[in-house]
């Protein structure tokens, strides 16, 4: 194949907020085959995550992918096989696992985590209602929150992609949900289409009042996709063996202090018996395909909004990402590169 | 009967470290019944535990007692039954259960946790290996923080009451332990009676250069009786999916702010899927007497080392209480008010 292939690589290392000129684009012919077992793939959606941002900070050593200076962008991306010299692997598959801001790339399965979609499912709900960020909600929820009709749960980032469905499996589940988000709008669509009755305006009230009239007898778990203040915030309120699920921290994200934010209140934490609890969705492969069934039979069963917010064009793929962190995105944040016949965007 | 009771109350709230003049000691006649089901026991042994501290900060609105000023202190106690309308609290039992700093108090034993102690073992060793210290760490390493075979446990406050008993729980486990404690006369009884062969003194060596090299396989578990910046030292240490237990945090009983200490690095708890687990022996009330039969097995097998720092006089509790924070005390410190004969001393 003669291709030439796009791509956006880390320019330096975002101080503060992330800009345009963090990144930089070039077009380059794409590399031969680097051996046996390798795939080609195409690239038609690029997941925007929060956590991409911790992945270009560099600045910690830990359990996750850093992307250095140079690098392309690494991303959890919805893909076609464009070659393959593996019958598990057939050209023209659909597959999800971790990609990057190309066009195309070879890639071992293994190491991208990459599975197969089953025919009949869209690139689009592979990514959304199926995708990685309906999937961390669940274990999120049910898993590491354990749950419980009857039970108050508290999520933030409740019109979020992940918070969504936090919110909503814990509806399914019997839990009074109370649920923040950042404007009216989300709001409306929280109360009228994720059926999430109690919801704070984080942005226009005030929420150390409200959480004590919506949670007067407290929270049970809290899932928290936010971090700072809210943090603080939802610990007052939490109950004796509450739960705080750590699923993000994006009012941090800009900060290049890994101890941004303020010291928790630790003795509420051991006096409460109160859990933290960070998680990782790799901590639950085994599992997906469960969590899977039960999340398609709670859509055929009408119980389940989801929105993806697709912003079509490679060119301004870096613009999509930063979207995530000005809140303006409705829903799962989707750059498409390509279209389902393979055309670029 | 016509006595006089002894009894230290609050004076004030302490700013900074506890000072004697935040205790005011008085004598009264003892007041008479205030009705029926309620015992008369006068306390033996007091023990001075740093959760006190927190009691008579009243500075937390929350789940655990609060000393108001001009309150006898709060302590759990070792205590003979002097009179009692009820046969199953037989006069001359001894009981342990929450106490004051008096000699005599008129309490209702569900108000106050009150068990009976069986026959043959004497109200030291209630408060000893048997005590709400042992039993703390016991829960603790076993229950909250799930220690395994072959896994790593770090435990600070070592050669404190509850920090030996964490340690050696976990080498009568199979863990790879390390302790942490500030002296070497600590140090040496750590390793040579409490058969813990990697030590750190934390005033005397740097903390995270010993911890890389006692951890080179980072750690599993940690036992946290100091918070501090010790918890920011095991937390940079913790492996994927460690367990932090929250035993105390004594480094900042003395500040006043509850925020004090610094902001964890909450990024490296969610990638890590690490757990930060708040508990009181409360939470296993059930379980007790398991863990009792199980903690003296252990020690008829030789297998625990165990030791009381005793105290003698009523007139210096507050003082004994003090030694808790400059870490004077060699082990359980316990304030001895009255002897086997019920004389008070």
């Amino acid at each position: 194949m003669d291709v030439i292939n796009r791509r956006w690589r880390l320019a330096r290392r975002p101080e503060g907020p992330v800009r345009r000129e963090d990144f930089v684009l070039d077009k380059a012919p794409l590399a031969p085959s680097p051996g046996p077992g390798k795939l080609l793939v195409r690239h038609e959606l690029l997941l925007c995550a929060p956590t991409i941002r911790n992945w270009i900070s560099g600045k910690r050593e830990s359990y996750y992918p850093t992307i250095e200076i140079g690098d392309p962008i690494l991303a959890p991306a919805a893909s076609r096989i464009v070659a393959s010299d593996d019958p598990a692997w057939p050209v023209g598959a659909l597959v999800v696992g971790l990609g990057t801001w190309q066009d195309y790339e070879w890639v071992s399965p293994e190491d991208r985590g990459i599975r197969l979609i089953p025919d009949g499912i869209s690139s689009r709900t592979a990514m959304g209602l199926f995708g990685m960020n309906a999937l961390t909600a669940y274990f999120g929820v049910i898993a590491v929150g354990r749950a419980r009709r009857g039970e108050t749960l508290l999520v933030s980032g409740a019109a979020g992609s992940v918070g969504a469905m936090a919110a909503q499996f814990g509806r399914i589940l019997g839990c009074r949900v109370v649920g923040l988000c950042g404007s009216p709008e989300k709001a409306r669509w929280l109360r009228e289409d994720c059926g999430i009755a109690s919801v704070i305006d984080y942005a226009r009230e005030n929420v150390p009042d409200r959480l004590a009239a919506l949670c007067p007898d407290g929270v049970d778990v809290v899932f928290d996709n936010v971090g700072g203040e809210f943090l603080h915030q939802a610990l007052a309120h939490t109950n004796r063996h509450g739960r705080i699920v750590l699923c993000g921290q994006i009012a941090t994200y800009d900060v290049d202090d890994p101890y941004a934010g303020r010291p928790l209140d630790m003795m509420r934490i051991i006096y409460g018996s109160i859990s933290l609890n960070g998680f990782l969705l790799n901590d639950f492969s085994a599992d997906i395909p469960e969590a899977q069934q039960k999340i398609g039979e709670w859509a055929k069963q009408g119980l389940l909004a989801h929105r993806e917010d697709l912003r079509d064009g490679f060119d301004r793929l870096p613009e999509t990402f930063m979207a995530l962190f000005s809140g303006s995105n409705q829903g799962t944040l989707l750059g498409r590169i390509a279209d389902e016949e393979g055309r670029a965007l």
